[in-house]
């Protein structure tokens, strides 16, 4: 049998993983995330380098959003 | 061999589709994205009873949060 370790590279194969999206950390966090929506991926990998210092993902935005539309609600301008 | 739907819905398994999240057109956004982000999921379905009317997404949250912090930065409060 194939070993679990091939298996598992055959499915991100499969469905088809592109390159992921990367953004120093220096990057105006308003442009990263219009050009994750633009490319529709769901995470920014934040290099310093060749060094990964974060990942910004899409749940990251919905939680963010969500909290600064609540505050907004429940103090309008 | 096996026909292509066949092997559509099979793949659709394997990958471990959730049931997905579903809210009525008046639960308030900020609520729901929050909702999503604890969730961790991708999208929420907007039924009015049975009838879906609409889809938000973390596509949608990724530009919405960008479009506001960008406006936010270019009249600072």
């Amino acid at each position: 049998p194939e070993p679990a370790g091939a298996r598992a590279l055959h499915a991100i194969k499969v469905i088809g993983a592109e390159p992921p999206h990367a953004v120093a950390p220096s990057a105006p966090l308003d442009e990263v995330l219009v050009e994750m929506a633009n490319r529709r991926v769901d995470a920014a990998l934040v290099l310093e380098g060749a060094r990964l210092v974060g990942i910004l993902t899409s749940v990251d935005a919905c939680r963010l959003l969500g909290q600064r539309l609540a505050a907004a609600r429940r103090r309008p301008a």
